[in-house]
């Protein structure tokens, strides 16, 4: 399975246009088209144009509802709670993210829970924003139930990221990780390369480890059983019950205190349910920003100049791969795995734009392969 | 290495006296003990009885300050800092989350943040105080450098721990655990009954996998290098980076926020700066109490009752396993290790009550098997 290299601009220019062509206003393609991006930009190949079928087939089936207008069911100084009703989760995601900045701005703290969403990409993007504007910034999303709990052998709980950004020099603070040993989109990948998953991260249909991608993936569809180990694995020795407990913290603040649609019911007949939190945090509430700012970024600094293990050349600290990421990919551009780019080039048909136009060389020589295919 | 059974009240009326003699206040013994005990009630050996011996020393040395007033050196509606000037971990701790849980009362959520503390012993139970009021409540605290970050050799991060507690029915949701896969609890208890480490804990000077818990231990002591590894083991492949990333969460919210002492200078000099946060969310900041405890109860039924692995009898949820030990404490007493008990007669010869008092059977034994020593 090969990639194909294309610039940012043209991935960028194929998503706003896509996006809009559906019926998205120009502003909601680019909040849309920005997440996306900076997923691919920061190399989350999982969650960028990977991820595009899904919203293909979301606003296909009708789970996506590209008319909605999010609903602030309770709102106070400090938190909010807004009812997406089937919106794209990015537009939702960025007005609940906005929201929490402002009353972080005015009263210290903003926490904002939505449901009955949809996927929204990255958390970290909504983290991000709050720190681009010298706040805390924390997001969790759950996800349709891919984790096992431990001891289970039916998956109960999303991949469940949760997300935190904060100011530092010379980069910003940037963790985001599924609170499962790895996500679903890593499991995908791995199934379009055809190779077997690494040990220890998926488990059969019976509570078994397993490194079959695609017999992990028909399991989880199917609800047959097995699904992803929560991080720390499926024993409490090597802490499974930590990961798993990082995932209910992500579910609390998502579903339950949204009092929305659990992971084990996200989307399911029909509907997506999916739930998301938001928080952000002034600094100016507990110091001066900016000396916060340089104690965290002396500390950043003392870690990643501090011993490295045998044969390690660096030590990262969160936040530095990605900004190096983007530096890259703005010279080389984003490598896009060739199945990807044919999710792609359905979705433009879908949409009604022509493929031939983004990816012509790619389209050209499928419809020859596979003629009749495009 | 034996263990030696005691009632819990002998146990509390121990550290309770032993607490007040050395120079506190009842109320002060009482929240000291509250905390050690709770730890022990839950199982949670590694900080209860056995981290005596860690206060005996700090006290003895002049690291914990017997009269240390706390300062609050700021304070808003929804945060406050506090410097603790050296006290007892425990009295700082519980005015802390005192202080959170008022301002989530008044303002929805509270977040208080601490500098320059002593160990505090278990987060959990400052969490637990948030819940026992209907509210959502965190906790968390650096320690002394033992997290090694992903592919470094030196520890540079506390255990780290954060804990969360919400309320629900049978049980109150309860999670509490370190960043890295286990505690330095585990290793030294490890070390107390002359067993290898399990692999996948803990790495050796030079950043190489290690089991040998006396050599990890010295190195950790000497700063040689190696200490434990972060919840998800030493390769990114099997998470390390994520927990990694959140000890540094736990480590932002404690010395960076508070702008403390971070935990690769934590117990140095004569000086512990040991920083902690502490977080209390109102439920009612977002809908009905009741209907989200009840959301909440209903989505920890289905994972109780989920399918379970193929030979596992039983799908816990988070703070299950507490009331379980608690009930089985109170009916069958707390096993405490000797290693231990010949730490509380030290302790108490040191505070200078009588060890024979709570002790009795297990000093005449010891003065017998080694006379002189007592």
């Amino acid at each position: 399975m090969g990639y194909v290299v294309y610039s940012c601009e043209l991935l960028e220019k194929f998503c706003l246009n896509a996006f809009h062509k559906i019926g998205f206003t120009e502003e909601e393609s680019k909040i849309i088209t920005d997440v996306l991006m900076l997923s691919d930009m920061y190399g989350i190949e999982s969650h960028g144009m990977q991820r595009l079928v899904r919203y293909h087939k979301g606003i296909e089936k009708g789970m996506i509802k590209l008319d909605a207008k999010p609903e602030i069911v309770m709102e106070t100084p400090v938190t909010a709670v807004i009812d997406a009703h089937d919106g794209m989760g990015q537009l939702v995601g960025h007005q609940a993210m906005e929201m929490a900045i402002e009353k972080a701005k005015k009263s210290g703290i903003g926490i904002v829970t939505v449901r009955n969403s949809n996927h929204y990409g990255i958390a970290g993007y909504y983290a991000k924003m709050a720190c681009d504007q010298g706040l805390i910034g924390f997001s969790a999303t759950n996800s349709e139930a891919i984790m096992v709990p431990t001891f289970g052998r039916l998956a109960m709980i999303g991949s469940n990221p949760i997300a935190m950004s904060a100011p530092a020099d010379p980069y910003p603070f940037f963790f985001d990780a599924s609170t499962t040993v790895v996500t679903r989109g890593k499991l995908e990948m791995y199934n379009k390369m055809e190779k077997p998953l690494p040990e220890g991260w998926a488990l059969d249909k019976d509570g078994h480890d397993s490194t079959d991608a695609p017999d992990v993936l028909k399991n989880i569809v199917a609800k047959n059983g097995g699904g992803i180990m929560p991080l720390g694995g499926s024993k409490e020795q090597s802490g499974s019950h930590k990961g798993y407990g990082w995932g209910m913290v992500c579910e609390f603040f998502c579903s339950i205190l949204s009092q929305g649609t659990t992971s084990n019911f996200v989307n399911q007949n029909g509907k997506s349910g999916t739930c998301h939190a938001f928080m952000a945090i002034n600094p100016a509430y507990f110091g001066n920003p900016d000396d916060i700012k340089k104690h965290f970024s002396q500390y950043l600094k003392e870690l990643r100049e501090s011993p490295k293990a045998e044969g390690q050349p660096r030590i990262y600290t969160h936040g530095e791969k990605e900004v190096a990421a983007v530096a890259d990919r703005k010279k080389n551009g984003i490598p896009v795995n060739e199945n990807t780019v044919r999710e792609m080039i359905e979705f433009a048909k879908f949409v009604g734009i022509d493929p031939k136009e983004y990816f012509g060389d790619f389209a050209a020589k499928e419809s020859k392969m596979f003629s009749g295919n495009y």
